[in-house]
């Protein structure tokens, strides 16, 4: 499966904020601690854990840029 | 100023893909090319240039997780 | 700091609803209430409150036009 | 019809940037102005002209604070 | 009222998962089960109900593509 | 690999509208067309087609609840 979404960070799940709907995701990676929301049941589907290697996936059009 | 979005990724401009409305900004950061597309306007007003230092900004609920 | 993020709206926060991984927060603005839904940890980081003067941070690309 | 998109912001189209894909429509609103960034279509579509009245739509979750 | 908002999927609620501030709906429709994640007061404005007829709404920007 | 990303709507290229920067998809699915917009990188990339077997990919987030 290709898929059009083209960034794809690896790292390391660090820690997880379980809610009733949504979860939050701390993704440790070379770049420093990426921070992910997803829904509790895709957390579940998952079977996340902390340490688990995982990528964290972001479509292009989300991204934005700052300059110092 | 401080803000709610939490993710942001130090790194290098290394290419610009610049069109009519909205343009392509690759940038290198230590956990691989991040991809990011802004409106071009945005490119002329932050002058942005291949080697500028820069931030690539996301919130978090645009980031999804992949697991192997 | 320079963004390519181009709607930072003024406002004030009128409402916040807290929950486990999620909060909503509704701002004040001249143009009526704009709702945001930020991770319960930024709403801690930034320490909000209401009353509080803010603006809403908005991507282009998230921006839809409805017309009558 | 009702919606689960909280924000609609009234305003006046002042600006259209018309790309191939995509293009950039300024909004002028009581909070200053407001970029959208929309398919070429729906502009069409939606025959967008300078001056019309119109809102800008946006989803909650696509909306960060900010806090001086 | 006209959108730029071009992706309009007619379905069923079929599920809800309810909490503080977020969400998740569960659509059936034609095409498999949808899912949309909205504020808890959305829900509640929109009095959704497990078998209303409901349409989900997603701004071009946010769809990706994958090839097998 | 599995990923949190819920909705993967199956369906096939019907239209391509190529712009520099970016570019916009039409799928076909049993629900209806579903308008995706890419960056034209990812359109070569995947080598997109019109008559291509293809899945709309959407974050929950992203999706909007509409009751008539």
């Amino acid at each position: 499966m290709k898929t059009s979404i083209r960034n794809h960070l690896a790292g390391k799940v660090v820690k997880i904020i379980k809610g009733q709907a949504m979860s939050e995701i701390d993704i440790e990676t070379a770049v420093g601690v990426v921070c992910s929301v997803i829904t509790t049941r895709s957390l579940e589907d998952l079977d996340l854990k902390v340490g688990d290697a995982v990528h964290a996936a972001i479509k292009s059009t989300e991204v934005g840029v700052e300059k110092p």
